[in-house]
């Protein structure tokens, strides 16, 4: 927050669901005069209470200042909502989820339209936004120059981290991030499902898998090494070999506790066919290699 | 480490395999007397110089210590190392890897032979072993007393963590920690993917990973919470219906990386299960039911 009017910076923001009004709401809290649209104008209006200037059209909204923020449903909710508003000269950051060529195509689209832009991935939910000790951050890429010049307001809602020009690289990191948790939900979801007809309650369980889990992610270091040297078989502790002669123990627990097998096989599968083409010496990271097409 | 003599405590251990062969060198560095019986004779003589004693069978390793630990390929291999000693009196601490099941039905083989039982699971690798920092420990289940009267042995290669009387309790808290590092893994190998033919560096996307799984990973916490309480539903911040509707966004990012769904897609056709059954409103907590038959 601050009390300096010249770092005031006014922007519009188009959108307010629930992550939008949260990312207003911080920006109204430092003092950046906000000014906001929603298809919906009535889920703006709230917003007007706290200091927003809710606009009557996207064109206007865009009119009204140089840096615009867009945080809609999807990316075909941003072309539609745009479609007829005049970007030239405006700065577009775009935080609304998408992949990694639909923030590449929708930079390309922004710059025929004579706007900078920066795609972004928001790493939170919204009640962790504006509050600095939540570890929220955002992904951004796009134009460097953009996020220079932006990036103290952009910091208000939540962290950021730039890692690129390649506008599709914020989507990327973000969704790669998010696709790795869930992996390990399912891990979390199968371990539960092992134990929850035994007399083990999970609050006492649940301590033991976080630290375990805590302990374990670390080994994406090595991995990461791993892939860079592209040698596999380095400083290997318990080989491929070993691991897969494990699996049996980890299926047959599944069928003895009366649990599907499903979130498991799949990765087990990939070890077992890295296996029979030869890798047994190596740790698991040639698994990465058989999961691209 | 001690030097107080009537804390040495004689052991024999049976498999000396890399994870056999790093316990016995824990136990010896620590001045308990080991002896040691392996069914390829070589593999144990190794130990010898460093102070082992070596037995000829595995009915005189028996005989020469009450407190009786095996680290054998698999259950079978126990079962048959076993089947012509006299464990009457003995103790035997089993560190073979099993399922509960297999955990069980040893305890009551044991029983029936006049043997305290206590079944093991150990969450390390062999160069974890005898590493007070290493953050290696053990699970152990089945005779409460045995455990207290050897815990301080016990835990001189490794922690120890006692979780019941019920001798499959080790088991499946190992299998089941591991089943969720396997699930996290997956996650890991399926991110790697996705960023591997880009211009990005596995050795700076890493950090990044271990950061997000790390603070991620205390969620298992509420979903502890929830299993216990019966109630998916309460304090839900992005509720299934609205993961839900995320997952098209990684799927299509995966086909865009050119990475194949099939880690991804067990967990989220789960999800979408569950909303179909109309839980919209609950967090993910839900799918842990689904997941058993």
């Amino acid at each position: 927050m601050t009390d300096n009017a010249s770092s005031r910076t006014p922007l519009t923001l188009l959108g307010t669901g629930t992550m939008g009004t949260a990312l207003a709401r911080a920006w109204l809290a430092a003092g950046h005069p906000v000014t906001v649209w929603n298809r919906t104008p009535a889920r703006a209006e709230a917003l007007a209470a706290e200091g927003a200037t809710v606009a009557a059209s996207v064109a206007q909204a865009v009119a009204a200042n140089r840096l615009v923020v867009a945080c809609l449903l999807d990316d075909t909710s941003v072309g539609e909502a745009l479609s007829d508003a005049d970007l030239s000269g405006r700065d577009l950051v775009d935080l609304t989820t998408g992949t990694p060529a639909q923030g590449r195509a929708r930079a390309a689209w922004a710059k025929a339209r004579g706007a900078r832009f920066l795609d972004a991935g928001i790493m939170a939910v919204p009640p962790m936004i504006g509050s600095p000790d939540s570890g929220a951050f955002v992904f951004y890429s796009g134009s460097a120059a953009l996020f220079e010049e932006c990036r103290d307001v952009l910091a208000v809602p939540a962290g950021t981290r730039y890692v690129g020009t390649d506008p599709g690289f914020a989507a990327l990191h973000d969704v790669a991030l998010l696709s790795a948790m869930y992996g390990m939900f399912g891990g979390v979801t199968h371990a539960f499902a092992l134990i929850r007809r035994e007399d083990i309650a999970p609050r006492d369980f649940a301590p033991l898998l976080v630290s375990w889990l805590t302990a374990m992610a670390p080994a994406a270091l090595e991995t990461a090494d791993r892939l860079e040297s592209g040698d596999y078989t380095k400083n290997v502790v318990s080989n491929l070999a070993m691991q897969v002669a494990g699996n049996a123990t980890f299926l047959r627990t599944a069928d003895e506790q009366g649990v599907s097998q499903e979130l498991l096989r799949p990765y087990f599968d990939l070890m077992e066919r890295r296996l029979a083409d030869g890798h047994g010496d190596e740790d698991t990271t040639g698994v990465v290699d058989l999961l691209g097409r």
